[in-house]
């Protein structure tokens, strides 16, 4: 198998007594929502901290669109709400990936783009066979995450209800909007553009692809008074197009194209509502939610807009919701700006210790 | 010469006693901004109305991105502000839409992607002359336009200062925003992921690329809510996709793919301040402006922000600002729905009378 790291993950099972750091979990043959199958399918995961003898500090954290789990241990940290010293915290990688079974990495026929669709309830089942059948986990003090993290955060809640003590979805929905959706059109459009993606058989990147996708996505991804402000100076940028290319080009032609569009399928078709038992109905999903619920948004957020969030969290019994001060749009929850990343630190502290 | 339409519009010159409703004037060769020329250059336009005897009825209404004059007739007709039983209303086509000159219809060395770049200044130069030099006419009694044609407002009331009794510019801006830059860096990046644009040399459509263009268009050119509560259906569309099929990939499949480029370089260097005489100076620009301003923004508008249109407004002495109360985003002053048309017309009429 090939994939877009360059040392394979050590391959992990159940009942496996290693407790390794970082691995990929045996899923075996996985039976996908939609009936299709993954053959050797894997999970991949890294933990930060030691579970205790309780087994009763576990934390989850989903990886969100197109990141890897290094990639987002930002809020993970001594003095953190996401303490390794207090908390054993597993970093799931989402389905789709390039760690976890992908496109990228799965052998014929389901290699490319033969991979089968993945939706975010079939990401949760994977994670929970990971917590419970390596780490032999049965409780979890939280689940979190951003964006396509927080799809997953809201999956969590309602597939386990008896199981997650809280949760904190940030920047993210528990169904995708029709707007969200058509944003996800765009980007897909823009890839499939180029003719060197080939239907997705390519045995080279489809790079003008890539870089059109990432040049679209930068208008979704920050506000308009960032790019006004010329925040991204911030984060070491001199000029608009340094920004466009060194940021954002960046970010998405480290991946794989057919990774990039099977997570968007994922993104797309997310919708809490037709979980097994809710009928399609996203007020019974969210309704039937039993852990404590801190739900946050970005103020500037072009996607994942506020008043999306505080709909879905209007409906979770007694989720609070708050509203991230900040004018790095849907970035705000990704960890660049101390601003920002302190803000959801103190209210992770809040719920942690609620 | 070809171009995008059926029928070549019949060529009029400075002086002609035409006084032809629909043609193209002979701007002969046509020195632009940046110094290169256009030679044979035409401007097209239509005209509704008639041109009273002491020659000061006259409104001036430039066409926005894309569209040809037919396109953006829904506020001209008995009883509405742009009434031509009592205005002689001249609405002169934007160069690079096909029917002025445009990479489409201009020959050898400055066809297709040889057109050389445009300024909204250069296209109010244009017009200045069809109106002067054909028409006859020293005062108008109003310009206004919506978006692309807004940026020609700004600039008419700018160049004209004495010309110009009133404008109305509505969701546009007299500079381009760098967010609203990025925005037309993402339909760009699409539209030229397709290897079929050749450099712009295709013989035949990048139609893939350019139903990438309009996939990602169509997510920054309604609202959010406006999608949420499904408000295409207004407009005779049955589902989403039927919508950004049947809406936006047919608005630019009717198009020309290096016309698209030649209108998106002008938005994206529209600058006031650049406006000879300015030194650059955005403020200095708007506060020469004489003509009483009606300056109004959609409410949900993603590219347009009302802030943004606010901010320039408050430079310009006396300028009435509006916001259009709508979902409709952007679109809100194109003529789409009776509330949001209703609207400016009522305002237009108020401005008139003043």
């Amino acid at each position: 198998m090939s994939g877009t790291i360059g040392t394979p993950l050590t391959r992990v099972a159940a009942g496996d007594a290693t407790n390794l750091a970082e691995g990929a979990f045996d899923l075996g043959t996985f039976v996908l929502q939609s009936g299709s199958a993954l053959r050797e399918a894997q999970l991949a995961f890294k933990t930060h901290g030691q579970l205790n003898a309780s087994k009763s500090n576990a934390i989850v954290y989903p990886t969100p669109y197109s990141a890897h789990h290094s990639d987002v241990e930002w809020p993970i940290g001594p003095g953190k709400a996401l303490d390794p010293e207090e908390y054993f915290i597993i970093v799931p990688d989402l389905l789709g990936n390039g760690l976890s079974s992908s496109p990228s990495n799965t052998a014929a026929p389901h290699d490319r783009a033969h991979f089968p669709n993945v939706t975010v309830y079939d990401n949760v089942v994977a994670q929970h066979r990971l917590v419970t059948e390596y780490f032999g986990i049965s409780r979890i003090a939280l689940v979190l995450g951003w964006s396509m993290g927080a799809q997953q955060t809201y999956q969590w809640a309602a597939s386990h209800p008896g199981m997650v003590a809280r949760i904190a979805p940030f920047c993210g929905t528990a169904r995708t909007t029709p707007h969200n959706l058509v944003f996800l059109e765009g980007i897909k459009a823009a890839l499939t553009a180029d003719a060197a993606w080939m239907g997705g058989a390519y045995e080279v990147q489809p790079t003008r692809g890539m870089r059109a996708f990432a040049r679209v996505y930068a208008g979704w991804g920050f506000s308009q008074l960032f790019y006004k402000q010329e925040l991204y100076r911030q984060l070491g940028f001199s000029s608009l197009e340094d920004f466009l290319v060194g940021f954002w080009e960046r970010r998405f032609l480290k991946r794989d194209a057919n990774n990039l569009l099977a997570m968007l399928w994922t993104w797309q078709h997310n919708d809490l509502g037709s979980t097994p038992g809710y009928g399609g109905e996203l007020r019974r999903a969210l309704g039937s939610i039993r852990a404590k619920a801190l739900v946050m948004a970005g103020e500037t957020d072009l996607y994942f807009t506020p008043a999306d969030i505080e709909y879905e969290a209007s409906y979770v019994p007694g989720a609070s919701f708050r509203v991230i001060p900040s004018l790095w749009g849907h970035q705000a929850g990704n960890g660049l700006n101390p601003v920002d990343s302190s803000f959801i630190d103190v209210h992770l502290k809040r719920l942690l210790a609620s």
